[in-house]
């Protein structure tokens, strides 16, 4: 009983980590689609994003049934319940990126990003691919310690996204409305999408450490 | 031991009724502030939604207790999972809620709502507040059927989100970009809001018809 349990924890996790993987993936395309207006990559990532959610919908599935078979206590069903909250974070994930995608898609021809706000979009991009990776490699190997890179990342994502509200607001800020309002839902998109995989680490760190910090 | 059981799902369901009403409150007052001006009403919304994400963490303990003792299947078992997520919804409506009030507070003694945009943030608070109440009652007492209205209410606010964007892009939007960036965060805030509310009644639905539409 205890080995088919093992077995079905193991699979929750093989599934939760092909699910960031995507995540990832998603992110990549839907960064390069909204950089260089790649309407393709675009499409691509939108698709994605929605195979993704039923991807995080059958694995919650799953996870119900575990508990239905197992009835599992202590630590066993905190990992479960874990699993269903982590789960909605890369479903939410996913849709964030595809909201920027959907930016780049809506402004084709054009570009959804202003010159000015270049380099802090490749950062911040860049920035939420690296933390949706090294989520994925925190959810393969729950015994790494990255908790401490991911919130230093994510700190830098959240600086990056009050800079994009200072050159929006400074004086010499001459874009038109249409940038204004694209910039800042994006920006907000990438922000929110570094503050789940932190909510992740923090779900995984008690998998580690047995200790349940919700509010950490 | 059934009649154990039935009084702690009582509980959590009744805990899920406080939570709701709290974050009626919330929204309540976070509107009122973000129409007025009123820092003294976004402050406390600010501090009601700190407040609620303690409650809404809580009832997740809560919950789990009442898994690990009660091993429940089946029905039973899909009524707290869905609790689980009621209350992950609630914890995001009222962290809304207290940015939308934080948008008050940030622009104060200015206003954030351009004359222009005044009716439509009017509407989209008062429909958000209403939709907070109709998911209390849903929430109290299952059996009533207001999943119609709560479709159309919410319909209608993503019609008043995107009219923000049509305003906002057209020809004689004359606000300064603070403007821009303030009514496009509290566009999407409101939006979410309310989607928080379809997801919750497609959950309590569940517990009436005792079907598992996940994709409804």
């Amino acid at each position: 009983m205890r080995e088919v349990f093992q077995n079905q924890l193991t699979d929750v996790q093989t599934r939760l980590v092909e699910i960031a993987e995507s995540v990832t993936n998603i992110m990549e395309k839907a960064s390069k689609a909204f950089l260089n207006n790649d309407v393709t990559l675009a499409d691509e990532a939108i698709a994605l994003a929605e195979a993704n959610e039923n991807r995080a919908l059958a694995l919650d599935e799953l996870v119900i049934r575990v508990l239905a078979k197992q009835s599992p206590v202590a630590r066993d069903l905190r990992v479960l319940v874990s699993a269903l909250r982590i789960s909605a974070s890369l479903e939410r994930m996913g849709a964030l990126a595809g909201h920027i995608a959907a930016i780049a898609r809506y402004r084709f021809p054009g570009s959804a990003v202003p010159e000015s706000l270049r380099t802090t979009f490749e950062e911040m991009g860049s920035l939420d691919v690296e933390l949706a990776r090294k989520v994925t490699t925190l959810l393969a190997n729950t015994d790494v310690d990255l908790a401490r890179q991911i919130q230093a990342e994510d700190a830098r994502v959240d600086e990056l996204h009050r800079g994009v509200f200072d050159i929006v607001l400074a004086d010499d800020w001459k874009e038109n409305a249409m940038y204004t309002v694209d910039v800042t839902l994006a920006s907000r998109y990438h922000e929110r999408f570094a503050d789940h995989v932190v909510e992740i680490s923090t779900k995984v760190s008690y998998l580690t450490t047995g200790e349940w910090h919700e509010n950490d």
